[in-house]
């Protein structure tokens, strides 16, 4: 910890931390406490099937002390593979009470990135859904670790994905447990809690280390940003691999909310599940918010109850902000890393707002916005000197973050750690503006900016303005060698199906509407985008397209 | 800080805290990010005066900074006297901004107990409020310490009070401060951060000392609990000299809510206020609800918005639960210490109590229920063997609570700091059952509990009782000696006004259809009860009469 205080006085002798009034901080804590007070109250479901917060930490205690018994503890690596039903739940507590660190992985990612993952991370157990055996089974082959590989059987998945390639079941493990082992929690709080993969648009992935201490402050900053109590009903539509659920995991539990499972993001299955249940919060990628109002099992009318939806990326854009209002939806936009425990600001909505244009709001809502709770310090600067921007919306820095809720570190990667905490901030790699009211808004990657006869263009801004046309259905925008300008903008458009697709000078004439002169792209091409496996646009692959193009002219 | 891992691994190597992912814990950042991100919000309101979230920093910076140029610093004491003004709330920041404690004194005290205190806290400075000077002259001339005294001048205050017995002003103090001065938070979390003299109800006050870790985390946990967020407008009802006024002077910063100061707590000028700035939270002691009900001013229909008031100390009985739900509030228990931040208990009251009639509601309402999100552990149990009571709600056992929302010790204590903190945990003192949904319900403070014929009989289920006697304003009951019994319950009770007095053998009667035969009261003392500055009734004063009465023959 910090170095004690250098001049010891009357309130230092004799008041040292003692067990009764120190704890180390862990998000285990908020299990403890809810199966306590809300031992009888619903803390699961998942289908037809419920668990108590009573029955969860049996569940719990029973994943812990099973994993002891097979030689897990301190130090050691729990991969998971699983989409979002109760075990992967169940893992972000019972893996950190045996002491050891829960690797929760990317399933959509390929054989290969498990198999590097588990050799990195050094996996002594992988648990693994049947739906995603196949993959598991392969990258097992390929993969130098030969954890021991445990099957969840899932009741709630689809019948030909319920097969077994491992030494046991996940409930028989479970079996082996005891539902009233008192586990101690962790006895310092820096020890490592999860471990999750950066999706790695170029090379290999980062692992990125956890910290109990920052996963309990990140959960109750979320709850308390988000609003959340003990009358909250959380719907799981973004992956407990990603970011730790942002959270969630530990942030609902810490509220005594309701979690509900969902394997699949399926509008028709969410929706009902939204009215049979009365959710009240969730979270989710953009694309989930298009889904939603693109779906024609979307509610003629809005649900009884409000539903805060939380989403990160790319700004909504008002007619889907439009759309998800009229269902009852209020939409929430957040920023965040995985190095940054998931959301680290979020776009704060004043009062003064409830009576704006839709437009104007909706344009004030696109932007990141400020730092959470729990956040300490959070600046746009120059990464190198640190002088942070002018407040003018126009000049770009880095965003740097500062603070209990930033990653130890980079697993094995001393070099990359260093370089991300250089001068004593975490570097984000984004680059954004300050608006004059502090709000901050997200321009682009800083490998992502196009710099075009000297001057900056924003891709993100690019995007936006094609991302109004009414054909447009996506939208990606990289820098293409150009001989007169060093580089110029190369749209890649994906046409809304059922509509004319545009032509290249209609959207040429769009875009000088919307844009400056230099910031219209120069080149564009129509068709489907290459995406990673979490969904992102692989914006590296449009980068090595465009410079198969061949300088403009 | 907690040992480090035994066995460090991948997970420690390389991954040690730094400045980018590790800062002290301290409720000063929940004043940087509101005047960051509310910077244009109200943050107080006092009379007919507002500042602006971004005027409280710059305040606040001005008192820090200069409170360093007259030398005071880390382990220094800093000693307020003053009603809920915006100089009290300032100083909960910019006292601990300088390095030093705030230690809060209570107004009512007598000069003779401020003295003490003054000598006991070591002040540096007293600042003091005008209505107070005539006491604080008094507790000055009879003190060693010689603190440098600021008077602060509230045009808020009564004309005559405005009298100045310092060397300056509070403002002319913040102009001598530079509003931009940036000074360094605390290099450790553990640093005191205020001082606070429990009320003593026998011998010299002890004094308690809070952290900043801990204040940061009770402050979230309240906010949480409490359902605080940036639309909540919360009412200063609640002494802050009162456990920091159990930390809502960060709680409400933290989530960016509005204070609203108040000098003094009248029933009339409250319900304007609520009604003028649309109130949502409120907290006070019970005595606070008794006076709003039976108030000529309180309205006839309720608020546009609801208001959650959190009351602690004795139970509010159902009729005044009723009347203060007619008005529109919401009435919340709570239970906890000087030692605890205050509240560490709250009866968190599930969705399935909504529809249950008001008497078996509020029958459950009235239990200290269950512990706070941040307290780490509670158990009541046999305070020698630690082994915790059947959740039978019968068996009486002492509270004892354990984490980081805990006092460092007591000041120059080192005795009653070992004594509190025996066996691990901090002893409240307090005797309670826990019932079979785990809630627990204090039944009488250790010292309070009679010994009748070997039985134990809690006062405050005899006093509970009595309370329920429609003639019946007040009653305390202690034990007095007993030449058969050993011990039997002594009634003291001061009538309603306005009703006919109850006689003896009526109120006896009462007391033989609502107590067990061992439990009712042998002798009844009609008259007004003595109490402490706070309004907590001396119940060592009503022993001595007890005793001096004579055994019971």
């Amino acid at each position: 910890m910090s170095p004690p205080a250098t001049k010891p006085g009357p309130f230092d002798a004799g008041l040292e931390r003692n067990a009764a009034n120190f704890a180390p901080l862990t998000p285990l804590s908020f299990l403890d406490r809810a199966a306590d007070v809300y031992r009888d109250k619903v803390a699961v479901i998942h289908g037809g099937s419920r668990f108590t917060y009573a029955e969860m930490r049996g569940r719990v205690r029973r994943l812990a002390s099973a994993l002891r018994a097979r030689g897990i503890g301190l130090g050691d690596t729990v991969a998971v593979m699983a989409p979002n039903i109760p075990a992967l739940l169940e893992a972000h507590y019972g893996v950190p009470l045996a002491g050891a660190v829960l690797n929760a992985i990317n399933i959509r990612l390929d054989a290969q990135s498990i198999a590097f993952i588990l050799d990195h991370g050094q996996a002594k157990i992988l648990i693994v859904d049947g739906e995603y055996a196949d993959t598991a089974r392969t990258a097992l082959a390929q993969a130098k670790a030969k954890p021991l590989v445990i099957d969840i059987d899932d009741a709630e998945g689809p019948p030909a994905a319920r097969q077994r390639i491992g030494a046991l079941t996940y409930e028989a493990l479970l079996a082996e447990g005891d539902p009233a082992a008192e586990l101690a929690r962790p006895a310092d709080e820096w020890q490592a809690i999860c471990l999750l993969y950066t999706s790695g648009t170029t090379g290999n992935p980062k692992g990125v280390v956890y910290h109990h201490r920052g996963a309990y402050l990140n959960a109750l900053g979320n709850a308390l940003a988000f609003g959340l109590s003990d009358r909250s009903v959380y719907l799981w539509t973004l992956p407990m691999f990603h970011c730790s659920g942002w959270t969630y995991t530990w942030a609902v539990t810490a509220a005594g909310g309701t979690h509900v499972c969902l394997r699949k993001v399926e509008p028709a299955h969410i929706f009902a599940l939204i009215g049979a249940h009365r959710v009240t919060h969730m979270c989710g990628a953009p694309i989930v918010l298009n889904a939603l109002v693109h779906s024609p099992d979307a509610p003629k009318s809005a649900f009884a109850q409000r539903v805060e939806v939380a989403t990160g990326g790319a700004a909504p854009p008002s007619p889907v902000i439009a759309a998800m209002e009229r269902m009852g939806f209020r939409v929430t936009h957040l920023y965040g890393l995985t190095e940054s425990f998931g959301p680290s600001m979020l776009c704060v909505m004043p009062e003064s707002w409830d009576a704006l244009d839709l437009p104007v709001r909706a344009a004030l809502m696109a932007r990141q916005g400020v730092r959470m709770p729990t956040l300490d310090e959070l600046i746009v600067a120059d990464p190198e000197t640190l002088a942070p921007v002018p407040a003018d919306g126009a000049t770009i820095g880095e965003i740097l973050l500062r603070g209990n809720t930033i990653m130890k570190g980079y697993l094995g990667n001393p070099k990359a750690t260093a370089d991300a905490f250089r001068g004593g901030w975490f570097h984000t790699g984004d680059l954004a503006v300050v608006h004059a009211d502090g709000y901050v808004e997200v321009k682009d990657r800083s490998k992502d900016i196009i710099i075009s006869g000297g001057e900056n263009i924003s891709s993100i801004e690019v995007e936006e303005a094609l991302y109004k046309h009414p054909a447009v259905l996506e939208a990606a925008v990289v820098a293409r060698p150009d001989e007169k300008w060093g580089e110029s903008p190369c749209a890649f458009i994906t046409p809304k199906p059922g509509t004319e697709p545009p032509r290249e000078d209609a959207v040429i004439a769009w875009c000088r509407d919307h844009l400056a002169g230099f910031k219209i792209p120069r080149t564009i091409v129509f068709g489907p985008l290459p995406k990673t496996a979490t969904g992102k646009i692989q914006k590296y692959v449009l980068r090595e397209q465009a410079r198969a193009l061949g300088p403009r002219r």
